[in-house]
């Protein structure tokens, strides 16, 4: 006790495009931390659904009420050397299922025998642990509703973009 | 950020007893909070190997350099109700496994429910994932040398009591 | 099609006490056939936190609405010797989580191998997934608010059982 | 009791071959119901071992002891509205594995959520749960006999496919 | 290559009975080794439904034909110490199940910390993955036919058993 | 006993490229055998990391002393005709996790299926439990420093490789 260091942790993903699920994770786990730190994946390999700039606007926009959120972008380097600029010693991640466990876990571990960063892992809502960005991308590309399940803005966003298609 | 208070989180268990593997993940739990408040659960129901205050000496001894740690003895009540009272919204498990995980799930989910305290997972070390206290327990009840599964007093009060028996 | 018999299954457990989970399943498995029977099993060898008598009580108020559900109890034999007396060719059981699947399958090849009645997996709703009579009876007991977790009827009998004790 | 309306239910999957798994739990789940409609994915992105066209083939002669199954083809549409325009209430899905289970969990919540179309698990045979279609494609394409894995007329087309190739 | 010294395994478990399963997987396990030790756990506190002598006598009835098979009883001591007695560096498992995995893991890996002794997992039969000891013995204590689940010795002595009860 | 044969396994595997985990399951395994025979998969269809000589270079100089070990390629057939081919009547795989057993085990029943070769797993140790060939690559394709996830010739070559890219 006595630290007066800002305890910030980052949050990494892909969130093309950030669900409800992500919403109340990323949520509650920044009332964990002095500062949550969204980090958006850029994958130039890989073109998305959306743009990371869409991304990042789609998450600022959902993450509005919450104070200590910051929403960033990062590609073409690991994930730990993203917490070490922004003295992060902690990455936090969701979890829809036991199976997610089981993906992230040899992540954990690698990040922390590279640099010493810590994960934690943040279950999610069983409500929403039908809710993957993939899935939704899914539903909405057949015309099924996703209101609910993503934001309001995500959700216009998804029947624009499949209307088109 | 700004926010000035305390952040302090809940480890509860049985720690019958603590083991190398406890060790490590409340060392790292520990480096994420301003306090971290180790809940020793007594079940009057249950007579243990070690009574609870010898389980509460083996941890205050096995952490003493990890200086943002309490012990404190809990029974007879919710784990949460232990949270609200020491004002700590978070509780903090370590994790063996996938099956670890899917048993710990619930009570997380309940946890949650009943009063809003969040839990986060943190994966135990890879080296030390075969490491639980019955495990520890068999292993010596037969002879067989603990040492570095457990810290060395542990060991020796493990050796002294089957002993006996 | 143009068959006419009536299509008859069976949901076996031990709904000590019966949980919102329970009556979301059974209500759902209802709907896929004629007529649902519960069956409660009575283990003369371990006593419940309720009787039987009970049990079957508050599964019958839960599902009152629901019309073609019968409660029955079962003991001392084979859950397929009930599904035979019954003529009932399948089983429904609900799944909280992937660990429940692995805890259920041998038991329905094993009744599929006795007497080749099927067994059929229903998913629990994601947001009552933490909710099982254990921990439900565990939160009880040490006065946790159980309320939306049961039926109101089981909250009170839950909460006058253990303000006795 | 008393209800006359037909009982239907609809079995989706790519099928691309259908196996020796997936004729056993058709041929199960068809006694479950007064009707039961295999749906076969027909997705136009992606060309298959086989065409739709010869998928439903093999599955209509492998199924040709069962009166009450029925073969359709899907694309370009979720599948809960084609269980809707079938006056289909339910989806039946054979599991082979836990990690099937894990697979197919967030689908049917999913399902669930968007018109309340149920979905119900129905367990392989023990004695197939290594039989898939990608994996019965890559013994054949590598020579492998796969007599007993799938219906005769599918080993036949299998080994002529991959005599060409 | 070149080696001279005999190849030893053992398969420790408390057969309590045999089942087909075991069977199925000691005589693929015994064709892997130049000698397989089959050690049956005699646990003094706590009466298994058959005698260590009669589980003893029921495995080497069913594995008659296994010439290089040996059955032994083991308790109140590790299995490594049992492994290093008898210069066997290698414990063999059967596996029935992902959950059966996660249950042996830490076991293997505490026997392999204490005398480096491996543990290597041989994937049980899927057609028997439903047969486990304590389901069979449940099947026959309510009176069901076990026929082909166990030896057929093993099945007159449960029917004897549970006849008595 | 008295069996003259040579015990011989194949352990097949990408090996692009091999990890400190390979290394240790495969030396573990060796001690097991007479020979151990590594099958370094050639798929024509996907263009490695590594060649399939450079991947075999690799794992010959990490196991130089590790006598009865020999390394060699296969593509374009079924494993279990290498095993034929080679009189190996048993395949030999490590597990990361449990996960990698229920993806592991259909190929099993299959290849006994097919032949009557049998699979035996290894488990891996648990300090390296995260150090798969594709996140080692992911991490030396960012810069990261692999060494020590894999021997120091690899470590070299992946770090060559990622600089021209």
């Amino acid at each position: 006790m006595g630290e007066q260091r800002i305890r910030r942790a980052v949050s990494p993903g892909s969130f093309d495009p950030v669900t409800s699920g992500h919403v109340d994770v990323l949520t509650r786990a920044a009332g964990l931390f002095d500062e949550l730190v969204v980090a958006v994946l850029h994958n130039p390999d890989k073109s998305g659904t959306f743009s990371v700039e869409e991304r990042i606007g789609f998450l600022e926009e959902a993450l509005a009420a919450v104070a200590n959120v910051r929403v960033v972008a990062f590609g073409g380097r690991l994930i730990v050397d993203v917490c070490r600029e922004l003295d992060a010693p902690v990455i936090v991640k969701g979890l829809r299922s036991e199976t997610d466990y089981a993906y992230e876990l040899p992540m954990a571990a690698m990040n922390r025998h590279l640099t010493g960063v810590e994960t934690i892992f943040v279950p999610g809502d069983g409500a929403l642990a039908h809710v993957s960005s993939s899935l939704v991308r899914q539903v909405a590309s057949f015309g099924g509703d996703v209101t609910g399940l993503v934001p309001d803005p995500v959700r216009d966003a998804l029947v624009a973009r499949y209307r088109q298609a």
